[in-house]
C-alpha cells in the first residue's frame, strides 16, 4: 500500500481525471468543436521564435559537456546575472547575481522556499481565493496553510482578517499577483498596507514573517496596469517566478527565486535555497533552458491575444448579467455563480457544453473560474451557449 | 531565520564548500595541472552527437506549443513507450508505457517514490556504503533511514544484518547498483537472496516492503559484467533511472521510474507517483528533453574512456600496496585508508595535491572514495604523487 496521504491525493486526482474523461466523452458525442473547455490554465499563444533560436544556437556553439552538465545548485552565474540585470532595469532594484536562484519552475521555487523556511507546524497564510496546490506545497514541508478572506466584490484581501490570522506561528504569507483565479492585481496601496501589517507583527513576535511572492502571471497584464514588485515594499521577501506563461514553455520547468538583498540573514537564506534545491531532488534548473534564457529575458509571447479574449468574454458575460470582477491580468475570470451552490451552476453550464471549474477548488465557494487561454474562435462559438445558460437562470 | 533543519544543512554544505575553495586555492598556488582532483562524480565523456541532433530536430520540426508545453504529469506517452520498449528488449520485461513515469532525474525519481510510499516514521534501509543524499531524500518525506552493514572486503551487503534490521516499520530498501562509492555490482545471487528475505518479511509483517532501485550507473559497467534487473527478481520494485551518466547530461535533469507490472496495487502506485510528481513541484520531466530522448534510448557516452581510467588507477594503486575492491561499474574506487583515521589520510593525500572524499560521507569510515571520471592525462600526472603518498605510509 502506498502512504495514507497519497491514497487520499490519488482519490482526489481521480475525481479531476473523471471530469477530464467526461469532457472527452462529451466531445465524442457532440463533436470537439461544440465543447467549450474553459477549465485548464494552459498557455496557448506562440513560443517566441527567438527562444527556439537561442536553444539551437546554444546546442550548436557551446561545449556540450558544459551545456548539459552540472553547475552550482543555484544555476549558471551568467543566467542568474541576466535575471538580476533584467529585474534591476525594470524595477529599479539592486539584485546581484548571488540573490537569484534558478529553479524547476515556480512550483519548484515555492517548494524550495518552504523547505528553506518552515519548521514543522509553522503556519503559512494564503489570500483566498488561491491556487489549490499551495496547500500541498506547504504540507510537503510540514507547514500548515491558513486562509485569509477576500474583500468582496473587489477581491483585494480583507486586511483586518489578515491581521487577525497572523499568530506566533506565522512564518510566511503567499502573495500571488496577478491572482489565479480572479485575474485581479493587488494594488500598490494593498501591498503597502500588507507590508505595514507584517512589519508590525514581526516586531510583536520577534521573528521574521516572510512574504513569498508567486508571479507566473507577472507579464500577462492589461490596460497598462502595473504589478508592484514586492522587494521594494518589504525586505523579508522571496519572489518566485516562472517563464511558463511569458514564453509559453510550461513543460520546460524553468523559473527562479529572487531574494531581497535587504533580507535579514540574507546570505544564510540564499545558501538554504541552494541546499534545498539539491536535497529536494531538483538539484538544479534544467541546464540547456538556463543557457537559452540568457538571451531571452525580454522575449514575450503574444499577450494581446489573451487581452482580445478577455475583452470578448468579459464583455459578453457582463452584458448577459453575470457578475464578475474585471480581470486586470493573468488569463482567468472569476464568475459569481447565479445560484448559491456553484456545483449546480457548473453542471448547468456543462449541459450547454461549457466546462468551468468550481471556486471551491480555490477555497472560494459560490464562484466559478473560467480560463480564457483558449482560441478566440472557441470563445466566439461559445457565446450562444452562454446566452442560453443566462436565459435559463433568468427564468428561475 | 530559516528553519532549524536547513541551518544545520547549510552548516554542513559550508564545510564542503570550504573544501572546494581550498582546492581552488591550492590550484592557484601550485598550478591547476598539479592538482589531482578525484573528489567529484561529474560525467566528463562526450555527449552523444545524436542526442544534440535530436534536440535540434525536435525544435525545428515539432509544434513549439506541444514541444515546450504541459503533458500528463507522468510524461509524454511516446517517451514512456520508448523507455518501456527499450527495457523490454534488453531485459525481457513486460512494461507498458503506463508503468513508466518520467522524472526530473533520479534524485527527483527517488523523492517521488518516497513521497508516494512513506508515512511519517516509516523506515527505509540503505546498504552501506551509500550515497549520502539518500538520508535527506528519506527525511524530506518524514521517513527514517537505517543502515545495513557491508560484508568486507567483498562489499556485497551483509545479509544477516539486513534480515535483523527489517522491522514492522520497514517500508523500503534502497539498492544502488552499480554502487556509488565502491563500484561493486551486487551479483544475481545477492539480489536473489535479498528478494527472498524481503518476501519472507512481507509475509511476516503483512504489508509491502518495496525495493527501490537507484540505477544511474546502469550502463557504466566493465569486463562484460551484468547488472541484474530488479523487477525480474521481486515484484514490489520501483526502478529509478537517470540519463545523467549514460548520456553525460546531468544538468538536464531527466530520468524515469519503472514500476514492476506485478506490483501489489500497481495502478494506485502509478497514480501516486504521478500525483507526487505534481505536488512536489516537479510537475513533469523537462519536455524538450523527453522528446529528444525518444530517438536516443540506445545512445551512450564513451564508457571505454572510464574503463581505461579504471584500469590505470586500479592497477597503480594495487601495485603500490593500497587495498581496494576492484570496481566493476560506475566511475568510483573505494580505497581502504592505510591508517584508522581516514581524515588523516585525506589530509596526507592533499599534501601531495590529491583530493579525495572520506568514506564517512558514505557511512563507511576508514575508507576514501576516488572518482576517476577525470581525464586520463590527469591520472597519469597524478601517479608520482600516489607513489610518494605510498612511500610515506611504508615508512610509518
Amino acid at each position: 500500500m502506498i502512504s495514507k496521504q497519497m491514497r487520499q491525493e490519488v482519490a482526489g486526482s481521480s475525481a479531476i481525471r473523471a471530469m477530464f474523461l467526461e469532457g472527452k466523452e462529451l466531445a465524442k458525442q457532440v463533436g470537439a468543436e461544440n465543447v467549450y473547455d474553459f477549465s485548464l490554465g494552459n498557455p496557448m499563444t506562440p513560443v517566441p521564435a527567438s527562444y527556439n533560436q537561442a536553444i539551437i544556437e546554444a546546442v550548436q556553439t557551446e561545449s556540450s559537456l558544459e551545456l548539459h552538465g552540472y553547475m552550482d545548485n543555484a544555476g549558471y552565474p551568467e543566467t542568474r546575472q541576466a535575471v538580476a540585470d533584467n529585474l534591476n532595469q525594470r524595477f529599479g532594484t539592486d539584485f546581484l547575481y548571488t540573490h537569484i536562484v534558478m529553479t524547476v519552475g515556480a512550483a519548484g521555487a515555492l517548494n524550495v522556499v518552504f523547505k528553506t523556511i518552515l519548521d514543522p507546524g509553522d503556519e503559512v497564510l494564503a489570500l483566498a481565493p488561491y491556487f489549490g496546490e499551495y496547500r500541498g506545497y506547504v504540507a510537503n514541508h510540514q507547514g500548515v496553510l491558513r486562509e485569509v478572506k477576500p474583500d468582496i466584490p473587489s477581491f483585494q484581501p480583507d486586511l483586518e482578517d489578515l491581521e487577525e490570522k497572523i499568530t506566533e506561528k506565522t512564518k510566511a504569507l503567499i502573495i500571488n499577483n496577478p491572482v489565479n483565479p480572479t485575474g485581479v492585481i493587488y494594488s500598490e496601496e494593498t501591498i503597502q498596507k500588507i507590508a505595514g501589517i507584517l512589519e508590525k507583527k514581526q516586531q510583536e513576535y520577534h521573528h521574521e514573517i516572510y512574504m513569498v511572492s508567486d508571479e507566473p502571471y507577472r507579464e500577462l497584464i492589461y490596460d497598462g496596469n502595473e504589478v508592484p514588485f514586492l522587494t521594494k515594499y518589504y525586505e523579508n521577501t522571496f519572489v518566485t517566478y516562472s517563464f511558463s506563461k511569458s514564453l509559453s514553455i510550461p513543460g520546460e520547468r524553468i523559473g527562479y527565486i529572487a531574494v531581497c538583498p535587504q533580507m535579514t540573514d540574507c546570505d544564510q537564506a540564499i545558501q538554504g535555497l541552494s541546499v534545498a534545491n539539491r536535497i529536494l531532488g531538483f538539484v538544479n534548473a534544467p541546464s540547456l533552458m538556463q543557457k537559452a534564457l540568457i538571451k531571452s529575458m525580454d522575449a514575450r509571447t503574444d499577450v494581446n491575444y489573451y487581452d482580445r479574449n478577455r475583452q470578448l468574454i468579459y464583455g459578453k458575460l457582463t452584458e448577459l448579467g453575470f457578475a464578475c470582477v474585471k480581470p486586470q491580468g493573468a488569463f482567468y475570470l472569476f464568475l459569481k455563480s447565479p445560484e448559491p451552490e456553484e456545483k449546480n451552476f457548473v453542471e448547468a453550464a456543462k449541459r450547454h457544453h461549457i466546462l468551468l471549474v468550481g471556486g471551491s477548488s480555490f477555497s472560494c465557494p459560490g464562484y466559478v473560474r473560467l480560463a480564457y487561454c483558449v482560441s478566440y474562435e472557441m470563445i466566439e462559438r461559445s457565446l450562444p451557449a452562454f446566452e442560453k445558460l443566462a436565459e435559463e437562470y433568468q427564468k428561475k
